[in-house]
């Protein structure tokens, strides 16, 4: 087990009729808050309207700002914080997912920094002081509402440039975890960020770290909980119980302490980034289609390790002379899992042929300049195969 | 699944060798500490003057106060606050175990209140400040280092008084925890340790909530964690990988994490208080003769949770047609678990007979006055007959 520090001073106030108390909970701490948010299905919602109103009741003062994209772009962080100073804003408050918290984090530093924001994403400058960060959560899959992490588009230049940070100091203070809010986040977005979920907890499942039985039994009680919790959330939207159970899954997999005592691998995501941009393909699903083959790709480098996945994590009944067979047993299950989401498990599933594999695994690696991953290191060439067995 | 608040702002700093920082870690934050220590086991292992070198190192000035009882008292409570006052203190350094850390918590809220520490205690006032406290663990067990409670015995009157409080507000800033400090814990502690964090997680696991599937899991963890690593530092003293799970899991069994969305029992702790009170019973003790009886006692109230607990956790092959026989032999594992690292598992194995059993049902319940327990509310007859079992 690897030394650690690990802090997660977010506070959450998680259940049902949670987001209405925003305007108590901000009270005394914030006079006047700039309200972030995406691209107008929370206002559609009525949710930005029921968040407005928390917030005059307790005479908090506001300026919004929406259109935060998918990927949050970098354009919209400075005219956020340009807000910021114009107003006197004291609190950001992020309504939404991981784009609006990422976004809302990117501000967050930028306003209190007198140098360009940009910095802090280049590796220039590390941040030292914050302004606080409140979220009401829509969408549990990307865990920023209690994470370390943004990542921020760069829209600005010719060729857009995709760069993300993680400093504790940038968690934020509050998190309201509200399930009822996602009863209307459709299928589709509800299994790709049931996968994203798995996948944070897989990166740092897949470690060659030994002796860290406790993380790995964490990892394996929230994967277990996500098998169990999205076919039923996908059977009946307005499950409370599987909703929640989602909702909270999703902020322990990606707070850090699925990482304690280890080094993550982190390739899978670096490797569904190209074709993520390339193809406007979701995160999720990107992610759904990567995950299988880096596994067929890699699994031999630590068979056991694949086995305790299968039987842990699957429930695979262990062929004991056959640990090859076990391993790639608990792989196929987690392929047909994804299927029986409705997800795309291979790049065929989703429309995509090979013909840029060799441009994005030359992306992926900045030229062949640098490898992927821990668990196993990959370069450009292995990555061009894991393309080809996700075909 | 209930709604919740979980905050968890203690900075955990874990690995060996790591309370040799805690100057560097403390520098820029504490000008003049409270050293705060017990009865003189880590004066005598070399701790404290590791300590105070670490402290010297970075100018850090520090008066001391050692001599915490294993329940800490009221009186060297305000002893301590004097101290405070008198030289200055702005943060309390705690070395050592649950005791130590409870007593700085008393001394961080008493010395920057006006009025008299044990208002608090006793119910009459809400911490609204503290003094930072900051911890150098060397018993895990009691989980305080990053817990929001305190428990202190007033000394001050004919009959010792012993009141517990819990705000999030009294979470240490910083635990500094390096498994390397208890290679040196005897056998007797550590196991006692050891049965102390199961019970922790027993407490929030035996919950008539439904519908908490992933704390249900995160609990299943934690003690599969300590089953297996418990026995391994039994048999190696300075199995580091196994020290440092007793360790972690010890944190994450008491700061809350497992409570999140329900409600826990927490009788068993409170009927293992008065044998422990008479007869000077290591807490942990106490709860390896307690708990199974308290088990056998209320199973019939939940058979499936207790088949869940029998199958998961112990990993007893369920007999489908008989859940009370699956239920059943999880108890019997339990048992044979607290025999088989060397624990009294009934009264009688402590040398302790029934001849005090109406004195301590009568005492645990107020005189009949009040039941204890969430899962099943006991009476003072309840845990009269629970004491027998134990016997």
């Amino acid at each position: 087990m690897k030394n650690f520090t690990y802090c997660m001073p977010t506070r959450v106030v998680f259940g049902a009729g949670e987001s209405e108390n925003i305007g108590k909970l901000l009270a005394c701490k914030a006079k006047k808050v700039l309200l972030h948010y995406g691209m107008g299905s929370a206002v559609k919602s009525g949710l930005i309207g029921r968040v407005k109103k928390a917030l005059d009741d307790q005479c908090i003062q506001y300026v919004e700002l929406g259109g935060v994209h998918p990927n949050p772009r970098l354009s919209l962080v400075r005219k956020g914080i340009e807000m910021v100073h114009q107003n006197g804003i004291d609190t950001i408050l992020a309504v939404g997912g991981g784009s609006v918290i990422d976004s809302s984090k990117a501000i967050s530093i930028g306003s209190v920094y007198q140098g360009d924001v940009w910095d802090f994403y280049c590796g220039k400058k590390i941040p030292e002081k914050v302004m606080p960060v409140a979220v009401v959560l829509t969408i549990p899959a990307a865990g920023s509402e209690a994470s370390n992490s943004s990542v921020i588009t760069n829209d600005e230049g010719t060729d857009p440039d995709k760069r993300g940070i993680n400093y504790d100091i940038i968690r934020p203070v509050l998190a309201v975890m509200d399930p009822t809010l996602t009863y209307s986040i459709p299928a589709y977005h509800t299994a790709a960020g049931g996968v994203d979920i798995m996948a944070h907890v897989m990166e740092r499942y897949f470690t060659n770290e030994k002796n860290v039985d406790f993380t790995d039994r964490m990892c394996e009680a929230t994967m277990k909980t996500i098998i169990r919790a999205l076919p039923m959330v996908l059977e009946h939207p307005d499950d409370y119980s599987a909703r929640a159970e989602m909702m909270w899954a999703s902020t322990i997999a990606h707070n850090d302490l699925l990482s304690t005592g280890r080094l993550g691998d982190w390739a899978s995501h670096r490797i569904a980034h190209q074709p993520s941009a390339l193809y406007d393909l979701t995160h999720g699903a990107a992610l759904c289609i990567i995950f299988p083959a880096w596994m067929k790709y890699v699994y031999k480098h630590d068979v056991q390790r694949f086995v305790q996945y299968a039987v842990r994590v699957w429930g695979v009944d262990q062929d004991f002379n056959n640990p090859e067979k076990t391993a790639l047993e608990g792989i196929h299950r987690l392929e047909e899992f994804i299927k029986s989401v409705g997800m795309p498990s291979t790049f065929s599933d989703a429309g995509i042929s090979y013909a840029r594999f060799e441009q994005m695994a030359d992306r992926a690696t900045g030229g062949d300049t640098f490898t992927l991953g821990q668990f196993v290191p990959l370069t450009k060439k292995d990555i061009y195969e894991i393309y080809h067995l996700a075909l």
